[in-house]
């Protein structure tokens, strides 16, 4: 049996990327900012935030699927007798409501605390070099969310560097991981990210190079919502072992549009959507 | 406001399409009939049948995605304070379990039983000339599903034509929408079938003409998984009048493959996987 376990998840279906091509979540706020979700998909109701509801707009949360994604991966640990004792999260909201997820689908949130390091965070290149704004720790715990309120972070939000280049990222993910092992020094760790997370917190504690952008930008396009893997030690020593869990994929569901029952000229809806496919084509 | 109103909704997310280009679903099975999921979005557990695991493999259950669609589909209908009186369900597995899905979703799962009609079944063309296999109603009362048990059916099995055109399937579902019409002179009625039901339990019920094949399968195509369609009936006339739910929309997410991030050699999984595309696509 390895000493110690580390399982290091990518969050869940966000909201963003689902309706990206739509405008449904965008056009789910009006110009007040008041939320009326236009698809059963969205987020039935969304928490406050002091920063302001555009917020939610770059930190974007779960889906309903997403989190639905989450609560059945947790319930895949708890199946496989996968026990965790300490959770480390990124702060964007994504990420603590998949932990949130994670922690109900094995039955443990109650007795687990989340931690939340801006050190988790993603590559700062993809946050078009503005500084993200997320909902502060204390805060969360305010909504009610199961967080761990005298954790100190890896390092400060302001620490996190606008200009960071990939090896930078990697340094910053390696640095996080060797702080939370550690910090805890017996038990198996959970760590929810993001899509890189999982290559950037493990390449390095398995004694192996960096990667090449090309095949870094490989890795986060084949790493599916809620991909785990898990690295083991013995005798002080890492590995990557695989998968805990089985894969957890699902197909895609359109948006549907009752108009086309309810005409004769059913032509005219084909001829229009062909034209709209058209241009999504062409704007893309 | 209208006299009455009928709800057609489409099933969720069905086992075999969700993995027809993996086998996954297929592969869960031992040569035995033993099931032990291959996919977090696989069913946990299968209902017993006395038709023999093989069963499962053409009347298939919902996946996991599938089921939860079903619930939050009921939720909507909840928020938009919609009540139902009535439920009637194909006896396909699939439909049965979003049927329940749907009446738990809305909080009246011990309030409602549903009826199973296999007049509600699709079109006999596509189960291929072969005489579908179901769960019949008492076994799924037995299970602990809602079923009405004293519900007489529009039609028995047997009944079903094999070779069925597709006028003859319209005209099955226009008897069958009549005959609960008739049969429930009171209330809102629900009914849970497969993408082509709600064009085929609606067209005539409105005054419309049968439509032509290409324009039924592009209908079908074009009806994603709990797609909703409203008719509702003022001085005894019936019209289509839209969802009354708003869309259900979310994107796909594929098997992660772990193998990628434990290789330094990352080419050659690169090479394996687009051998394989390129396979798939040469194969269907």
């Amino acid at each position: 049996m390895p000493e110690r376990r580390i399982f290091v998840v990518r969050h869940g279906e966000r909201c963003d990327f689902a309706f990206s091509k739509t405008g449904t979540w965008n056009n789910s706020f009006d110009s007040r900012g008041r939320y009326n979700p236009q698809d059963i998909n969205l987020p039935r109701n969304l928490p406050k935030r002091s920063d302001g509801w555009q917020a939610f707009l770059s930190d974007t949360p779960l889906t309903e699927i997403g989190y639905l994604q989450s609560k059945l991966t947790g319930r895949a640990f708890r199946d496989q007798n996968l026990e965790i004792d300490h959770v480390f999260c990124s702060p964007a909201l994504r990420c603590v409501q998949t932990a949130i997820g994670l922690l109900k689908g094995m039955g443990i949130e109650k007795r687990i605390n989340i931690s939340i390091d801006p050190a988790l965070y993603e590559w700062m290149t993809w946050t078009r070099h503005s500084r993200p704004s997320w909902i502060p720790a204390r805060d969360l715990k305010k909504l009610g969310y199961p967080i761990k309120d005298n954790y100190v972070p890896c390092m400060t939000e302001k620490e996190l560097k606008l200009s960071e280049t990939l090896s930078d990222y990697y340094n910053r993910s390696f640095a996080m991981i060797n702080k939370v092992i550690s910090e805890c020094p017996e038990g198996n760790i959970l760590i929810v990210g993001h899509g890189a997370t999982l290559e950037t917190c493990t390449r390095q504690l398995v004694g192996a190079d960096i990667r090449s952008s090309d095949d870094f930008y490989y890795l986060v396009q084949n790493t599916p919502y809620l991909a785990c893997i898990e690295a083991a030690s013995r005798n002080g020593l890492w590995n990557l072992v695989g998968s805990p869990i089985p894969p957890f994929s699902h197909t895609f569901n359109r948006s549907f549009e009752p108009i086309q029952l309810m005409t004769n000229d059913l032509q005219s809806i084909k001829n229009e959507r062909q034209e709209r496919d058209r241009q999504l084509r062409t704007t893309q």
